[in-house]
């Protein structure tokens, strides 16, 4: 049976993109948590990969580190994860890709957190500068797409489960977003496979201080 | 005629990464080069670009942004781009995708530089672990593919691409590398496209403090 070994649910937002696009697509699997900031964490994740980082997939041919290889490589067996017409696969990775590569002010300030609700933070120029990024890319895939269906490209596809988390930091914090921001968040929060995992993440009992921020 | 639209030849690591796909692959295109850090640049890259970086591919189409999104683009028409076989061409993207989003030590302490030549720095404990982490990646690539060719998986593909910067950086710097990597960098810097970019970058005029390190 392929295997997904990831971080905690509470705080791992590379673990549940490959996560959601496993579960979008109805495929078993096992799952392997592995406790970040413990001190087997990486003694354990030595197993499975060399990168040193969650998310890994693994199948009989081999494991697959990183979120992104491992969301191409499910799109390749499954392609209605990306758009259909070439030109829009190419802007879904575009805006994939700056979420793989960037907003590290956001990251860094802003953790996932499943148990965050509306907390209060004071968001530097930078990670304000990531926000209105993000508000800009939702407002403008869904009004392009909006004929098609209330994902970002119409259909659910890799690009949301790459904004789940996003989605979910959105909520964990008092932001002031646009409306529009404020629906897709819905769409995301009101999606049962994230709910399934927002309520095991908020379940787990390790505490990670350092994520634990405007509480 | 598609445009690559690339920031300074001697300081831009991303925009050289899609440019030798594209000289690689025979391609025609124009070139249009910004100033990193000139007063214009954020403006004039509006034009092309909303996410604020370069670089952005151009052609007919549309526009696409970030280095990895434009190499996917380019690999759904010319194949050989990645490797043939399924869990072989995962391999490639997850070294890719760790290019990608991490190693950011390195980045910030071991910037590309084309005029570098062996200049000496104090790399941090994280700068010493990406330049470790890398070498294994080498390593363990041209070990499994030696007999296909010389490049990470036998023939040159986006990967190598993905490399290309960190083989200047990692000859512009005192390093004390294996052999094996000594080899690879070798290899890129006797690639003729690679000294077109180089040989345009050491010609380039301006120049930014922030990355002139160890001169
Ligand atoms: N580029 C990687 C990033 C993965 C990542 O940073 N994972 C974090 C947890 S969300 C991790 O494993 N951190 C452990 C560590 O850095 O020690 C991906 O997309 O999968
Ligand atoms: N993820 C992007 C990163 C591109 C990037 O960071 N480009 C730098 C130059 S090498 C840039 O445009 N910097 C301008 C700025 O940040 O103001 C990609 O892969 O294309």
């Amino acid at each position: 049976m392929p295997t997904l070994i990831i971080g905690n649910k509470n705080y791992s937002s590379w673990s549940l993109r490959p996560w959601l696009v496993l579960r979008h697509l109805g495929l078993e699997f096992e799952e392997v948590r592995l406790s970040l900031g413990s001190p087997d964490f990486h003694t354990e994740l030595k197993r499975y990969s060399q990168a040193g980082r969650v998310p890994v997939f693994q199948d009989d041919l081999g494991s697959i580190w990183d979120s992104l290889a491992i969301c191409e490589f499910l799109a390749e067996r499954h392609p209605l994860l990306w758009p259909d017409e070439p030109y829009q696969r190419a802007m879904a990775r575009a805006y994939v890709c700056e979420m793989h590569s960037g907003f590290a002010a956001l990251r860094a300030e802003l953790p996932m957190n499943c148990r965050a609700q509306q907390r209060r933070v004071e968001p530097s120029q930078a990670a304000l500068a990531d926000i209105a990024r993000i508000e800009q890319i939702w407002q403008q895939c869904i009004e392009h797409h909006a004929e098609e269906g209330p994902w970002l490209f119409g259909r659910f596809g890799i690009i949301d489960a790459f904004f789940a988390p996003v989605a979910i930091r959105f909520n964990g914090y008092q932001l002031g977003l646009a409306h529009n921001s404020h629906e897709y968040i819905k769409l995301h929060l009101s999606n049962p496979l994230l709910q399934e995992w927002i309520a095991a993440g908020q379940a787990e009992s390790e505490v990670i201080l350092r994520e634990e921020v405007g509480a």
